[in-house]
């Protein structure tokens, strides 16, 4: 199975690359964008019998690896 | 607006971070996760007035800064 995680900061977080990312793009001249945040995405295969243990793979491969879950957030999508 | 900004390499462009990932989640006994390929997200807000607007405005910033367009590709999503 094909799936997507998604890691993002948790609202509160501070984010310096996004704070980075703005002030670069305004230097690109894009003035219009604000609240830049960055994140990770991980595109992966799953071998699992079914859903249910595709989706334990999955958080658990997030909670041990993939996020910091003091001040990441994940979400998890299977194709 | 809010919008969501996903850069994924391209296929057939090597990731070693993603064979690094598999590698780390077999050692944490992850076993059935293959071909990983990490990508960046990138949350904001986008100030125009109207759709056709600010898919330009991410657009040009995503060809400027934040994709390289040589070896990753880019999603532009609009809440």
């Amino acid at each position: 199975m094909k799936a997507r995680i998604v890691v993002t900061l948790k609202n509160g977080v501070l984010d310096p690359q996004g704070k980075a990312i703005e002030a670069a793009l305004k230097s690109f001249g894009i003035e219009d964008v604000s609240g830049v945040r960055q994140g990770k995405v991980f595109d992966l295969e799953v071998a699992s019998e079914n859903r249910e243990q595709a989706e334990a793979t999955l958080k658990a491969a997030c909670e041990k690896l993939l996020a910091n879950t003091v001040v990441e957030n994940y979400t998890v999508e299977i194709a």
